[in-house]
């Protein structure tokens, strides 16, 4: 046997969490530093547009991305890297002082992890933005924040210790402002590349335009030009409730801290207080089936039992679906209208009944655009909980099911001018990557995307045919009416008395 | 202005990474039973092949993957959940007893992140197994290793607390062993999906089998059958050596650590001690280019400093290109060996000179094989540091390449039986998901990867052609030879001769 080449593991590393996540950035799309500065913007976008739906208001979002020199040791360097400042202003919700350094500097620390729909899924988008701007700059971050009511808010300076996971305040003081004012505005500096990421964020500022046509959206780009999103809907959506678990798709360690913070007395009334849509019905029908005693006191259930209970709750099949009020889907009303954006032909879109995959409910909603001013060939949009995915469109389930789709029975052809819209919203979107980049191929999901698709193009389909057989009827008309002119010239001229060709039509 | 509809954030929900891993795990190929089972096996016994190699001994690894049957609270549950007890055996290097806790039970611990290429990236597979067993089967994770010299063991009965990122330590004892035993056991049950992950774990076996085929692999079945992979090759690679970091690609962050805890006193000596490849030269050069000077003490650089140089660094192009010492590529004899399992009639294979992504170093090989028992149609084999890689197969950069390749300027088709091979070793392989499926399109990979399958179906193509000419050139000399020996038959006739026809191809 040789002898150990390397030192023994007396010395295990102990990472912490953002010191991890700075480690692999890549995973969470800072890959370079294009798409880092698309990912930056669009993290602090989706957090806004959060924080205003939480606040109840319409969002009014500004975002200034400003190129500054970056601060350099000497000037002798060749190729510059490019700096910018990126600010992001909105009307939201705001942060009381005391939790603001723990929100904004620390990782997986949020208000995202309930169970309704929200943009931020895993809580460190915000944090991630900030932490490459100040492992590329050094600079400190800056956030400007009240809530409603109050007559002060509160601006701090602050910086994040990787290491550490933890905030460090820099400066901090009170702002004077009326009851009125709420929102919060977050400044910071970061590397970034405008020029390969442009054509991306720009996009990304339309597309959700598209899809929260009820946010006014101002962006200022590097380059001096302002791209300004008026607000066309006036009203925001039904808000999603945050609703209780739903029983099927549960697993052991969710339910065992329910069971500990539980103050109920016997099983079914646990059940029936601490799961969505399960009354006395439901539940005791399910005891039944797993075997326990309705009047048992949850804290005597032992890892076993919570364990036989979990099984059972995911093989028992008296459940009611998950309830959507925890979903707030875009609506028919606003997809037409985004789609109409395109100036097509013809635009027909489709909202699915909820759906379930892993417990978690979702809406799947489409819509099909053709001709017009459309470019011929396919086009996909994709949207998710209301954002935009704008990258990794190979990987992404719509994608696969338009490549499956057999455009020819629906008397449609690939190179036809053809834009596809698909929007799910869930409690938790099937992502494969914590970069938020496309949605994983989950056969649920896929079912519901593929029957919308179909339904669209059917009556898409129906009205090119219309459309084509008005064109071939008009061009009959026309050879019959030009012929009938013909003859009647003939004749008059035979009579020689004038003849009104609309006569011939049944003219008056 | 409308009311705040929700509550403002005032509770801030702290995830411990433990638990938002576990929120999550899709993120990490967890998405379902089958596919956590496959995941399961192959982070642990990846742990293990890197146990062995870090103790410089020719792995011997022995999997058991048994189906038990689970734990219910009652036995009329008609869709039986399956579980499974999965113990993984390695003769490596063995955990000492204090750090065992942390590092199999704590996430984000390990001692994988370092500069030397190692199977482990993320240093959270093997825990986010047992996270999973955990979960979905509330059993302790057991634990029986030694290291070498000791004359005890030791056994730990143990579980994670997921909330806090702890581990919990039930059970301890010592236990007896020889000196030169050394190695880990670890087992405990989960959840999963024997039928539907079968294929990918028996596939996973078999192609590690091919690029560590200095390893004696055994895999007992839940279906009873034992496979195993006999070691092949008799000598361990060149173990890689862990190295100082390139300054090429070097971040703030790190470039700030490796300041505050040099002991040296002058930026030049800082540079020469704290960076692979640079010495007196390179760093003055340096220093000069970045308008330091060489005698100033690196405890006086300010963040703009640190950024200055960092920058600097960046874009200085007086640095030799990283080491390759830190990289234990597959060698072509290995890979040839690997191909010809699939006994084709050609095989050609290929190593890149070493090469630089951000900073890190890598290697790509590839092969081809052509022919004999390979069905028609293009396979790839894809394989990172030594690990097959065998899902998300579409989206991985060898993909995209091969998809490019144009077969018919090497004189070969798409339905031609061909098998291609990619193996690519790195300090830090471009993973595009922390699951560890496939490869981002990073143009320096794509590159190598490009030109050494050129090379390889030039050399393929070589030998298709050479073997059609053979066969017409045989084609013609039959023709010929039945001719002839009609000839001779018809003159042996007429002249009442016997005729041997060999003499007429110059026999004796």
């Amino acid at each position: 046997m040789q002898a150990a080449r390397h030192a023994p593991l007396t010395d295990v590393v102990e990472l912490s969490v953002s010191a991890w996540f700075y480690r692999n950035r890549t995973i969470a799309g800072f890959d370079n530093p294009a798409r880092s500065l698309y990912v930056s913007v669009r993290e602090l976008v989706e957090n806004s547009l959060d924080a205003c739906e939480d606040a109840g208001v319409l969002p009014d979002i500004t975002v200034d991305l400003e190129r500054v020199s970056p601060k350099r040791a000497n000037n002798r360097i060749e190729s510059e890297p490019q700096v910018f400042r990126l600010r992001v202003q909105d009307n939201g919700i705001g942060i009381p002082r005391d939790v603001i350094p723990r929100l904004i500097g620390k990782m997986l620390s949020g208000t995202k992890f309930t169970l309704r729909q929200s943009r931020g899924t895993f809580g460190l988008g915000g944090s991630l933005a900030l932490l490459h701007g100040q492992v590329t700059t050094q600079q400190p971050v800056e956030v400007v924040t009240g809530t409603a009511g109050a007559t002060e808010g509160t601006r701090v300076v602050m910086r994040l210790d990787i290491e550490k996971n933890e905030p460090v305040v820099i400066e901090e003081e009170r702002t004077i402002k009326s009851p009125d004012e709420h929102g919060t505005a977050i400044a910071f500096y970061l590397e970034g590349d405008w020029l390969r990421s442009k054509r991306k964020i720009v996009e990304y500022f339309a597309q959700t335009s598209i899809i929260v046509p009820y946010a006014s959206l101002t962006f200022r780009a590097p380059d001096g030009r302002t791209y300004t999103y008026p607000r066309v809907f006036h009203s925001l959506p039904r808000p999603p409730r945050e609703m209780r678990p739903h029983p099927r798709g549960i697993d052991v360690e969710t339910l065992k801290s329910m069971v500990t913070n539980t103050r109920k007395k016997t099983l079914l009334s646990f059940m029936t207080s601490s799961f969505q849509r399960v009354g006395k019905t439901t539940a005791s029908g399910l005891l039944r089936y797993a075997g326990f005693d309705p009047e048992m006191p949850p804290s005597q259930l032992t890892d076993e039992d919570l364990v036989g209970l979990m099984r059972a709750m995911a093989s028992y099949n008296g459940f009611m679906i998950p309830s959507s009020d925890s979903l707030s889907p875009a609506g028919e009303e606003l997809l037409k209208a985004g789609l109409q954006r395109l100036n097509p032909d013809f635009v027909a879109v489709s909202q699915r009944a909820p759906s379930v995959h892993e417990g978690h409910p979702f809406i799947v909603e489409v819509g099909v655009a053709y001709g017009g001013q459309l470019e011929p060939g396919m086009r996909l949009y994709r949207f998710a909980n209301r954002i935009p995915l704008l990258y990794d469109e190979g990987s992404d389930v719509s994608t696969r099911v338009i490549r499956e789709l057999n455009l020819k029975n629906y008397g449609l052809r690939p190179d036809d001018p053809l834009a596809f819209l698909v929007h799910i919203c869930s409690t938790r979107v099937p992502y494969k990557t914590v970069g938020k980049e496309y949605i994983g191929d989950v056969d649920a999901v896929r079912r519901e995307i593929q029957l919308g698709l179909m339904a669209c193009l059917r009556r898409i389909g129906e009205s090119v045919r219309r459309k084509h057989r008005a064109q071939r009827q008009r061009k009959r008309e026309d050879r019959l009416l030009r012929y009938y002119t013909f003859m009647a010239c003939i004749l008059s001229d035979a009579t020689g008395r004038p003849v009104s060709t609309t006569r011939l039509f049944g003219g008056a």
